[in-house]
């Protein structure tokens, strides 16, 4: 008997109605014959409002407290879709990240998983009951207090408990049909991509496809999970993120297809810019710089310093971070100003990143060039640019992000139904 | 440092506001010089949603969901008070009734404490640190899952725990001045009592009495925990419940007084009554009658057997039960009719019971006499009576159950605030 595990998010169960189409989907699943392991996010916006309580209470509540207060929300999903199975005449058991083994640090908010010891649920599973697990909780191994994992926290334990109960897939159900080659808001054309590889996934979402969270698709990377994402209001097939190997193709429901040179154009408005302006070009400004906001516990992005003008001797350095850590970023640089002798901070926060993403343009050095055209023709301006392997980004107005979406989007043919991308492998372009 | 277990109620935590009031008064104890542990209910009318919720997934939730589903109140209510007080300056940890040591058995919904191993409590407390801990829950010993202690269990909670720590006095917080020798809603005059013992108590809650609930007070009595029922929203003293011994007075703030033959009037209109009519007068008859309506799970409370009729050898059998089990009651004798041959069965849910309670009527043979005259005084026709060392009850007429509460009260002279009803004391009235 193969084992499935589900993960369902707040939109999928937000009331008693959502809630019973679910558990008509997990027994169904049952009946089709697996073991069903199903993780719940918290009901719709619950754990927006219980933040909002907590706010109310005390303006920085301990993030102790914090944790414990926010993870009553799965605690009520995962007991109604429990019910909701029991109703169908199957047994259900719910078990909270603590019980279900999901053992993480103890950093309250961003906790890690560094071990998943599921005893109960393959006891559950043992005992023929279907496994309802809180999402996005843990419990920290030194203080045994419980934890949060942040964002996309849900995802991650779906996909961690996959690992650690060998499940066959890992299904995380969401409220569109899968990864897309463009955000279809923005380029109603774009196609759903049938399968993905992780790496090309991870770039995705690092550039702001918010569809699946860098940290579970890390976590299936390491352990070789295949995530299947689908929509939880339809029974088609979605997004497969894969290994990028031949054996991995018949997961896919027997669609063996040539692997695309690009997967995708994501974007991302969430980002703001700050430029450091005349830093003095010497050996370990740099570094002063970039310690002094990582120190604030900053997650830096895209970083570009240019070649310094050869009169002053300075350059500017700029770097783009999410604009809710844009204050702090430029309180702790002005704080080194005297000592590091910049002349000045820039702040922008209507900026956009576009990125392409794709495994194939490794070997087609043509990309990047016809990325750029593709931009220059929709007469988009350039202000930071940044690659990886597998991924070109740049940095453009925010009102410019749209029209660079669809003009890059359109360049690759993603919108051809028949892949035309595809035909770039042969050709070499 | 002596320690001090304070429980606050749904009401006293139903909001925001609620929240941080209850933590200035937890942190007033705590820089009192006192070790504080504090036992939480669910905010305001969480519960009932929780529940109302449940019946929209589910008509006939699994318990042991349903415990999971409602544990989660007071995960929220707990966590809010911790960082309450955490705002105020002082380290407060919350605990939920598993971490807090509270072990059951597993009768999902109405769960027996049967350990308190307040480990991490303790360790909080060393550590300086207030502990605020779930009411109402536990963790089964058997099954690991999570469990509710039922109706009241918040209190019980408090007063398992303090027993367990060997606290000073369990202070239970409401929304009442503390425990009056009427509900002072159909007595105006009805003044708070001082001071109780654990069996006035127990009659008095047993009689509907609606401030304590039995199992805290049963709890409370087996460890020799003086409780301090007071209100949350001032600082006057309550009701002590206590020991009937010369030694505890020194808890009630030197107040040092002569027992009082009456503790006060309670009344109950949550039972119906219920009449086999026509039960042959034969050995074993009401042991299959109560056999049935015990295996139906229902608790009965007064039973009253008249003699039988010489002429048919016939009998009637009465008895009340909540009311909410009336229909059950009436299925399970319905079922045994055909074996036990009775008549016919009544049923009549518009039915008070008026209890009068105190330790002192043991030695007052006219206690009786005097009630019966108040009531007969008052016009109140008598349905049922039953009597226990230092109770009498009587079921009435629904509507005459304010009359009865009022006439007997005044009989007693249990409004004086000089505490008439110790004079009888001397004059074996």
């Amino acid at each position: 008997m193969s084992l499935v595990v589900q993960k369902y998010g707040g939109s999928s169960v937000a009331d008693a109605e959502s809630i019973k189409q679910v558990a008509q989907r997990i027994v169904a699943t049952r009946r089709a014959g697996h073991e069903v392991v199903v993780v719940v996010s918290a009901m719709g916006d619950t754990t927006d409002e219980l933040i909002e309580l907590a706010e109310k209470v005390a303006p920085l509540p301990p993030g102790r407290e914090l944790d414990m207060l926010l993870t009553a929300g799965e605690r009520i999903s995962m007991a109604l879709v429990a019910m909701a199975i029991a109703n169908l005449g199957h047994e259900a058991r719910s078990f909270t990240g603590s019980q279900a083994g999901v053992i993480t640090d103890s950093a309250h908010g961003r906790a890690r998983i560094i071990d998943v010891t599921p005893g109960r649920i393959r006891g559950a599973l043992d005992a023929g009951a279907i496994a309802i697990v809180a999402g996005f909780q843990g419990v920290s191994q030194s203080t045994k207090d419980i934890t949060t994992l942040g964002r996309g926290g849900s995802d991650t334990t779906a996909v961690a408990l996959a690992a650690a109960l060998g499940a066959q897939v890992c299904e995380i159900y969401t409220d569109v049909d899968g990864v897309f080659t463009a955000d279809p808001r923005i380029v109603p054309t774009a196609r759903r991509i049938p399968r993905i590889s992780y790496e090309e996934m991870l770039e995705m979402a690092a550039s702001g496809a918010k569809v699946l969270h860098l940290r579970c698709v890390e976590y299936a990377r390491r352990y070789g999970m295949p995530i299947h994402v689908r929509s939880s209001f339809s029974q088609a097939e979605g997004t497969w993120v894969t290994e990028n190997q031949p054996g991995t193709t018949e997961t896919e429901g027997g669609q063996d297809m040539e692997q695309a040179i690009i997967s995708g154009v994501a974007h991302d408005r969430s980002e703001a810019k700050v430029t450091v302006v005349g830093v003095p070009d010497k050996v370990g400004e740099a570094a002063r710089i970039f310690t002094a906001v990582s120190g604030a516990e900053i997650n830096i992005d895209m970083i570009v310093q240019n070649v310094s003008a050869a009169a002053t001797g300075r350059t500017d350095i700029s770097f783009t971070l999410p604009k809710s850590d844009g204050q702090a970023a430029l309180k702790a640089l002005e704080r080194i100003q005297p000592e590091v002798g910049f002349e000045s901070l820039r702040y922008d926060d209507r900026i956009g990143k576009v990125s392409l993403v794709g495994a194939g343009m490794r070997s087609n050095p043509g990309v990047s060039a016809k990325f750029f055209a593709a931009l220059a023709d929709a007469g988009v301006n350039i202000e930071m640019i940044s690659t990886s392997e597998i991924r070109i980004s740049v940095v453009v107005d925010q009102d410019d992000v749209d029209t660079a979406v669809a003009s890059v989007h359109r360049a690759f043919e993603l919108d051809d139904p028949d892949g035309a991308a595809v035909v770039y492998a042969g050709t070499g372009r």
